[in-house]
């Protein structure tokens, strides 16, 4: 009998005050552990669907002591890898390219396999060349197919095969883990995941921008027609790359499939005028940077937006750990239900330009 | 980027689409343990605000061994406790009582401090009497202001302080223990708090019906004007009991507060026509009967009504720990959500007899 109360005035817009209930009673400021959390401590982030960072956990792991771009080099010597080739490091993000339905395409990109000395060496002379802007086109080793347990499976016994802190207290073992192999001019647009994951820094750095789940009415996601680069299709056919079309990444074509929609985040907080909803100025971003040994906890469904900073060599590199999340219990039927209060809102109001292209979808 | 897939189709009602994807989620039967969850397991729980019952789990306690009507009696001969007054059993409970705003009132007991041997006698004999309709007015020692370490303080040590794995769990001690001695005649009306509850029968038993946060929609809640009972003033001014009272339960006085509006629950699930809202019939109760030495895990905001049957001695007694709930993460600024939202779509439908009430409320 604790919750009577007089009746609270009425609020005519019950998104502002969830977002702002939210942020009143949570901070935006990341909370750094110093060591790992016992299962039972995980568990409690679990239970508030909270990310944390732990600083330095990984530092023993011998991914973090001895991997970088000459010992990889030299350790898949002979390997074969799938790299993702984008002109601009925009793999699976929103990307201007106007159509009938919507300014904006989700760009997948090119995906093609690659000797992983010659992959390996484009990233680092490209990263050293113009730190600031990429000259050619942009590669990343970003399959997120559990591919450290099978491309990769060679270097997986360099890191530890789950966190005992995740494995313990969700009672399972990971669904995926990922190997990660890029440079500074790749950034992963603002997504979300059904996954609890474990992201473990191993060379350089990554800068996280994260919005819980109850942020979808900031993030604007929109119906994007799919696109997918591709090269153009050389007269003598070869799967490598050559030197001509690695300096014009225009040469790139992207091609757009009329049938498939796929709903995604247009608002960019690192442009906050841009794309952005009536609530986008109520969000109040997480931002953490993994250094080298560093481990964040990412729960499920929130957003993230991932860009990165390369080691001396010209590389950055990472390794996750995603989890299944629980679908049980309230959250995940909530964070639908405010999805569809904001859609409904908007399409009542007949706000931006999702109007048309939902039409066309649902037809 | 597990998150890919076509646009869904439009759903026009967020609300029932809300409560349709948690319980094809969730199950509404509960989760029947054989012995106490380690804290790791119980903050699965939490983490996913769903309840278990573990049956017999405090079988040893001295309280499940020692107490019953008599044991009380003598053990509590010389205090005086107190006891909330009502004519039918309905203490916190909506009351058919027409007010121009309202056809239903928030009924409190009238409230008076009483022997206990007087009190216990009282409810054995009048369970005794007629076990289907109470004689005369209804007695429940039913404080919930952490009476066991109060009140009767005297019979906490035949309790645990605490219990082990929801206080290592939640890392913290409870805020309440609370003592609820009364007869078949009381039922606690449909609620919510915001605690962790491990609830505890002790002798008789509690039926339990459970509604998860989501169900907002179903309860129809209403802003009640608050009203208590009193017994008329007596010439002569006494406190205790006069014999002709107890028979005549009517002359408890029902007095309406003006000003104190009190939002409570109005459907009850054991009367699913009445007082519905359109979305009362989606709702999946849970049910569940506790027995001597059961123990409930009632996860925070979860709405409840509970209803009692005796002992062979005709009492039903019950100790529950309340443990403050941790306001931070998604939920509670989400059930305030779902609140908000039906609020406003009620408004704007012009539904229900919240109406007038709400204006008059908010004027
Ligand atoms: O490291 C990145 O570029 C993206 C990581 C990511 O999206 C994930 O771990 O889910
Ligand atoms: O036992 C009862 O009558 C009600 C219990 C209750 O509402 C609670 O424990 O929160």
């Amino acid at each position: 009998m604790s919750d009577l109360s007089h009746d609270e005035p009425y609020n005519s817009d019950p998104i502002a005050e969830l977002i702002e209930n939210y942020n009143e009673l949570n901070s935006s400021v990341i909370e750094e552990l110093t060591e790992e959390p016992s299962p039972l401590e995980f568990m409690r982030y679990v239970a508030k669907n909270t990310p944390f960072v732990v600083r330095r956990a990984a530092k023993d792991w011998k991914a973090a002591k001895e991997w970088n771009a000459n010992f990889l080099k030299d350790f898949l010597k002979d390997e074969t890898v799938n790299v993702a080739v984008t002109p601009h490091g925009n793999a699976d993000a929103p990307t201007p390219h106007p159509t009938p339905e919507s300014p904006l395409v989700f760009a997948q990109p090119h995906e093609e396999d690659q000797p992983f000395p010659i992959f390996i060496n484009y990233l680092t002379s490209q990263s050293l060349l113009d730190p600031a802007k990429p000259i050619g086109e942009v590669r990343y080793a970003q399959t997120q197919n559990d591919n450290l347990r099978n491309e990769y499976l060679s270097l997986f016994s360099h890191v530890p095969p789950s966190i005992p802190f995740a494995r313990i207290a969700l009672d399972r073992d990971p669904d995926a883990i990922n190997l990660w192999i890029g440079n500074q001019h790749s950034t992963t647009a603002m997504h979300k995941d059904n996954y609890e994951n474990i992201y473990v820094q191993i060379r350089g750095q990554k800068h996280f921008i994260l919005l819980p789940p109850i942020c979808h009415p900031c993030v604007n996601e929109q119906p994007l027609p799919s696109a997918v680069y591709s090269r153009p299709q050389q007269p003598s056919s070869q799967t490598t790359t050559t030197t001509k079309e690695e300096e014009k990444p225009d040469l790139l074509r992207l091609t757009v499939s009329d049938k498939k929609k796929v709903p995604f985040p247009t608002w960019d907080p690192d442009r906050p005028f841009e794309n952005e909803t009536e609530y986008s100025c109520l969000a109040c971003p997480v931002r953490v940077t993994l250094h080298q040994g560093d481990m964040l906890y990412l729960p499920a469904l929130w957003y993230h937006k991932v860009s990165q900073s390369v080691d001396t060599d010209g590389v950055c590199v990472a390794v996750n750990y995603w989890y299944d999340m629980d679908f049980t219990g309230p959250l995940y039927p909530l964070s639908t239900f405010v999805r569809s209060v904001y859609k409904r809102d908007a399409q009542d109001t007949g706000d931006s330009f999702e109007q048309d292209a939902a039409e066309e979808d649902h037809a």
